[in-house]
């Protein structure tokens, strides 16, 4: 059994996490922890997320000592603001923990990345050069022998497994950005108060237009530029990407689907579901580790719709998924059946 | 015309005034003030209440000086908190204006209540006792002659409006109290950045439960004791009382249909529409002024249904239903058509 | 393993039994059926609950030989309209399988309830004085014994676990109906098209008021008339129960604390978990087997609020528990954790 | 005053209809119809449209005879099926009266087209040649001499209003297509019952890809290749479209914002907002006449928000604009104020 402690607790990101963990054959609750002025500390998770009431009744400590959370635990969640990961992952790190962060500060190779679009200096440049990016169904050999993984975000994660098989394939003609337009529910904007996520404000709507942080990690990630819209939804959870991209001359419609049924021919080790010529729907993934992708072709374009739970696979199933893959456990431990 | 200011126009309620007074023939604009300190001061309405671009575009001034509205406004409407209209309405009325209050400060004859409910002892007794309560289908002749209108909470219009021809009539065994369970859209608690409201924590639940100042104001003004459970919905607006209530010995259902016409029986005056024994529904009522009322009698016990728009009916457009009434316009002038 | 069938699976709660035999380490998915000419056989059931795909994919089959079901099945699950399942029971019953039946049509112990609620005469008056009423935290004991077994409805199942705590310790004072009032989520209404399913017609509203099937349901298991008066809900799943009743002389708030912690004092073999004052929230119980109660005491009077799952401890996963006890599993096998 | 009849009044399109002759000073409702066989012939529109009830409770007539409503009525507007406006359009124009078409049948110069897209062999060659395009803000002149106006589908409404002032000033390199990604309410489906409706159903989805009927009808009215993605939203009412395009060379910011300044420079005339750089917001605009349209310039790349309530500017008030701008009343007469 491998302890594992969740830093960010309180979060809904958090909340899924510690309920895989307890789920899981071989990982065991070490501890739940929130920043140290938190108005949470002290609190059960369930008396935050109601759900668990009954399943996970373990309070959020505050996190005062770093050294007993190691002590305690050799695997560290990060569930924190960006900040906060870029200052404790480091600390775990050079204590001999395995750590996986769910936030930004460590998914690209770039210090002016973070200056830009996440408003801090970069400070540990040896770490963020030995992160390995998280994409489950991409990266699993460079999991397989990390201390230190980056997950990917939300947006990039339903993005880039729509699009990475027709690049790593070749089929795109990328002289043309391909589009990229997703919704989020509103829980990809965290467990806060604020006007934008207050009830009655919430209506569909693009923002972060033309910048958006999740456009350069997409970017990066593919190799490519891209056109990414987000949206805010008027629903709590799910993310729906809807790409638009112009193929490569000659490339046949037969030729876009061997690609993607190449990349994903594992169902039971990898969490992507094909549904060939059908859109992918939210309801059918909310709730899931999936993400399901379907695709059409006509002339020299290609579309393609990808959802995923952005709570899930956008964050916590896709940490354990990492989780599982770097210990050798199947990679849908927890997360299935 | 009649010079109007609007107090408080910066929440949703605020924002439905605008719109009416723009509407009215016989009523201007003069003016939309927040709080002195609001972050919202100097912005035109429309920032905020985006529906209102293109059409109520003026500024939201912040309120420095009372004598300024005083100098403006024949009529001035208090969509402020109870605190506020508290301090607020004795001065615009001393004044000389016509003051509707839309905030709970004036509407029960009773300091006690406002020391226990609304945590203020109450400074103006002359005021309160001066005060008209604006329930309009069943006040008019006051409303009619008063300078001070405190109109009805969103709950109590929809529980008294249903409640009141049975009562009226003595059809019922009020020594059973009358079980009134109401649930009510999200803007019901304003215009604010909150957990509770928070899109993704919103979840039908009861809340108030036997603590609810709206359960002291409907005993108050129906003259007999309720249980009273509010509920907050997972929808942006309106209100759905269902509420169980003991027949008199002898009461048929004929009787209770025939009370019900008889209180309601001139529709063009009233924003009161009877279903029969059809229940309400609130998609009919939402955007509108009207107040839907279904009934069904089985042995000893009548089931009411009352739906209502709490933005409307259950504030604002009661607010104009009074302004029009005390200024002889037409009930319902700029409410309908 | 025990070889479980279900009969009328291409509904919600169908769709949710077969997500939990798969889960389950002592059940084995033998069938899933539907009526001969439904028009979703031979179609996998992934194809119309995209949220099973990759985890079951198992094809409908139309139901047109019951010998075949008989030979493959220990446990036969019916998830079918009420005349179906009156028709069906009794082969499933005489060729020596165990039936949990998730419709109404032995969960009464009259046969004029059947013609006067559901519309048809019932023909099995052996096998309804057979069945025992599923109530999972209530019947425990003859549930182990049963060959038979009527899963409780889904307003019935909200109802009778707040109150049945109350009604056995004798604290209520019944001369006063206890009056529920409930929303419940559009599943309710089954996987179908009509106008009133329809998007754009569902609103909050109440429906069946004096005359819904499950009033008669929730007196005769309660042995005590109450008020039950349904609505229909904007959400996809659950149901709140609010439920108002007097308390009997001198009965004091500690009388009804300790009633509740009675009934429930074994969290992890019961599905009920007790809020003490807290009320009730639906979005804690959705895609959960847990009924949530809380409850408040004022003067002689006591409101409780139950929420549960509509599909899940409504249907589904209290037909698993009822599985579960009389297989002697633990209670709650597959269905947390 | 002109009267007004309107045919196919029962559905959503069609109560709005209603309600807007209403409101009007010039026009007068003189018969609501729905097609002869209808279940909802002979029932009071506000059976069907609660809202409309005490304000529209007229009865819908079978329309068993189009001389009758010939006689009666110097405006038709057709609310009806692509085939029975087909049919219907011209009897009443061979009759003289004005025809306002809200259905597809008369939209695009070609007959190919009705073969492919909608299922019918165009039979009225003459009449499709002298249909004018609703496009109100754009065909001002030539809907001021129409006898006949076919209005704009929602799609096409949203996207090309954002659309045009672009290509008008030639700013776009149309080499690369427009990318036109648009989400609808359900109310776009039409009121009736279907699985895909279902209230448990919807959720959001792409549909139509790459062969929505809206893709030609936009196409032909910009005159320039678009690749059109719908998505069904789960909200009742609006359309929200996200476009994005290529700039032609050397295309500046300031030019793309002096062209949507110069085309929607009238705004009391015209029911288009222009929200600069903010994004269009879906709840802005659902229940109003406007389309609200926001643009970002990067690079080479706009991106384009353009908002509608689909039932309004994507239907019926954009008829009724061009009923008024037809009979030179004001162009927002009975929709703004």
């Amino acid at each position: 059994m491998l302890n594992t402690s969740i830093i960010g607790a309180s979060g809904y990101t958090g909340a899924e996490l510690a309920a895989m963990v307890l789920k899981h054959p071989h990982l065991q609750l070490a501890g739940l922890y929130v920043s140290e002025n938190s108005l949470d500390a002290g609190k059960a998770i369930s008396e935050l997320h109601g759900q668990l009431r009954g399943r996970v009744d373990l309070p959020l400590q505050p996190l005062t000592d770093t050294a007993a959370v190691v002590n305690t635990s050799d695997i560290v969640l990060l569930a924190t603001a960006h900040e906060v990961s870029h200052e404790l992952a480091p600390i775990f790190l050079e204590a001999g923990c395995q750590v996986f962060d769910l936030s930004g500060a460590f998914r690209v190779k770039s210090d002016d990345f973070y200056t830009q679009y996440y408003g801090f200096a970069h400070q540990y440049a040896q770490w963020l050069d030995e992160a390995v990016y998280g994409l489950a169904e991409w990266n699993s050999d460079a999991i397989r022998q990390a201390q230190f993984v980056a997950v990917p975000g939300c947006y990039p994660t339903a993005a880039q497994l729509a699009l990475k098989p027709l690049l790593a394939a070749g089929l795109l003609d990328t002289q043309q950005w391909p589009v990229i337009n997703a919704v989020s529910g509103v829980s990809g904007a965290g467990r806060k108060a604020s006007m934008a996520n207050s009830f009655c404000e919430v209506s569909l709507q693009a923002y972060g237009v033309f910048n958006h942080r999740h456009q350069p990690e997409i970017s990066a990630h593919l190799g490519t530029d891209v056109i990414f819209t987000p949206h805010l939804g008027n629903f709590k959870r799910g993310i729906l990407a809807t790409i638009t991209a112009r193929l490569a001359a000659g490339v046949t419609p037969e030729a876009v689907s061997e690609a993607m049924s190449a990349a994903y021919h594992q169902p039971g080790e990898q969490a992507v579901r094909l549904l060939g010529h059908q859109a992918a729907r939210l309801q059918d993934v909310v709730n899931t580790c999936f993400c399901d992708i379907g695709w059409q072709v006509q002339g020299q374009h290609v579309i393609l719709t990808s959802a995923i739970d952005n709570l899930l696979k956008g964050a916590s199933s896709q940490a354990m998924q990492c989780i599982n893959i770097r210990n050798g456990f199947a990679p849908l431990t927890a997360l299935v059946g």
